[in-house]
């Protein structure tokens, strides 16, 4: 008899469900990839902060959160203007269900957890309307490829997410610079999204660093490097270093795209191991197209945590299904993982009364 | 059929045989700690660099070599005054034959690798002279503790090294400080073992912090405080987070000793689960005596890998027969697992072949 499981397929279901049969019962890894960029100061591009020089420390709390259940660096939780908590509450309940080991990974950060990480050797990014985003972007990519390779032997396989504000309007900047069609179809943590905002950002940067739509399309390094963020080319590392020998599934919404469309331009060989995770509030939701923009880059496909929150006794939960939010530091892959790790012994409700209890606990709610 | 494996047992045979026969045929990562510490330059203390201030370059060096095969922070390889090379040719030759995962720690560091490694918080030491060595004790050790216990999931074992020049003196003077006699029992990588250059820096940096001997025997945070290294509480961290789950050997010379006293002290009931790999170079040292400080600290075995290099090729690779460099990096922990994990198939010959090879390619031999 086949599993059920509470995932659903948003992209190419007979590969899905070859990649989550190659997964189930296997002990995963999972990473989170954390970084920050000034991009995601613009004002009304992030809802991952209070204020604008609060998106320095959701990255490094997010990661704290995971690894000691409650954060060092602020007080709190990461939330949003509204109060609506960081996605982390769920990949923290998701990882303790099924106890699934973390390591926290730093692309290039303003401020540092107060835990262990592993330091790729990147810088904080720029504002990406200056054109000259990232630093270091071959070095760290081939750090993050080495610590890949080395993961790689200590699991089945990778769920590797990311924490970093303003994430996917560097993504549309990435994706524009190499010719993929993503205007008003990247994601956002906010129920409006900016897509305006977000383009006005991304032709300025563009223009700035004298590129213009898909004059990078060979250039991945170079297009990560004007308008991109220090998150991508740590993940797109370990993605390329570890998908070579195991399966990985790329834990994200629409930021997923920009490492894919940097992967697929390096080493597009290793996709073939490689899925998108995400939740069912990037996968239907309509203010963004994920699909579409997978689509026109690799035939990878695309797995949905049937996570719902309209139960919820808190509105901080219950506002995820009004489109806040969705996801981020890779809740909608833990959630996918911890279903196939336990070869479906957790389900979307127990999830769901996990990431209550953990609400409760850390926001007080009780 | 009992399986021969070329292992010495220098401490405790029945529970070293206990411990092999645990970790045979099982899956472990090593993890090579790194850090630096200006005690290492002091005149005459260590040979791990031809100059004090080389140092600073031995432990990011030898982590890079283990990673990519060659350095990237110094050209060639870290050798002695008289051009022996580091025991991380040993190290790699070893992980390389059984595929053993690879990952770095850093306690504190002058000169950061360029390579991923995991950063626990900590500055590089001070001479143990001033009596105020290292900073945040507590805190290294506790983040160490927390990648212990991350990292006890994705492994059956742990194989932790160290690499810190000056490291036996500072262990002379944490031994001290806690009431372990360990005068003229600390290893050297020198020929000619410096006891009285050691313990004229421990008495100078007991009294610069107004201890004695033995008087922080219940104090292991302070003893490292003040004439400690960083690589202790990373490496001490590490033990206590995965070894309450899996077994952990702890590789290293008379090093590994002052980290026992400091683990003995804190968290006692690991121990049940550790035991100290070395080399035979140690183990049979006339000019310290690792058993006999062990002895005094706790009942744990120490293995000690068959190693000999008399038939070599090369010159610097037979000094090791002389009793220089002897151990570091590992090599003779990261040679019982090789063995261990290989069920037998990597021998004392076919290890020593490969470092053979790996001598002639770094070095530039033939």
């Amino acid at each position: 008899m086949k599993t059920s499981f509470d995932i659903l397929y948003a992209k190419n279901k007979p590969k899905g469900e070859d990649f989550l049969s190659e997964i189930e019962a296997k002990k995963p890894l999972f990473i989170c990839t954390i970084a920050t960029t000034e991009t995601g100061k613009i004002a009304g591009i992030s809802a991952a902060g209070k204020h604008p020089e609060f998106t320095d420390y959701t990255p490094p709390a997010d990661a704290e959160l995971l690894l000691l259940g409650r954060c060092k660096c602020i007080p709190g939780v990461p939330v949003t203007p509204d109060g609506i908590p960081t996605p982390a509450l769920i990949t923290m309940s998701a990882l303790h269900l099924a106890d699934v080991p973390v390591l926290v990974a730093s692309g290039g950060l303003k401020v540092k957890p107060q835990i262990p990480f592993l330091d790729l050797g990147g810088n904080p990014g720029r504002d990406i309307r200056s054109g000259n985003a990232v630093d270091n972007v071959p070095e760290v990519l081939a750090r993050a490829k080495l610590a890949g390779e080395q993961l790689a032997k200590t699991a089945d396989y990778l769920v590797i997410g990311e924490s970093i504000p303003g994430g996917t309007t560097t993504a549309l900047g990435v994706l524009s610079a190499m010719g993929v069609n993503a205007e008003g179809k990247v994601s956002s943590s906010m129920p409006e999204n900016p897509h305006n905002l977000k383009h006005s950002a991304v032709i300025e940067g563009l223009a700035a660093a004298g590129e213009q739509f898909g004059s990078l399309a060979k250039n991945a390094f170079r297009a990560v490097s004007c308008v991109g963020d220090p998150m991508m080319p740590a993940f797109a590392g370990l993605v390329i270093g570890a998908a070579t020998e195991i399966p990985v599934l790329m834990a994200g919404g629409t930021q997923m795209t920009a490492v894919l469309a940097v992967i697929n331009a390096l080493n597009p060989d290793v996709l073939c191991n490689v899925a998108i995770g995400t939740t069912r509030w990037v996968a239907r939701d309509v203010t963004s197209d994920i699909s579409g923009i997978v689509s026109q880059i690799a035939d990878v496909p695309i797995l949905a945590a049937d996570l719902d929150f309209s139960g919820s006794r808190f509105d901080g939960l219950k506002a995820y299904e009004r489109g806040i939010v969705k996801e981020g530091v890779g809740a909608g892959g833990a959630s996918i993982a911890a279903m196939a790790a336990t070869g479906g012994a957790v389900t979307k409700d127990m999830l769901f009364r996990e990431i209550e209890h953990s609400y409760a606990v850390l926001m007080g709610a009780e």
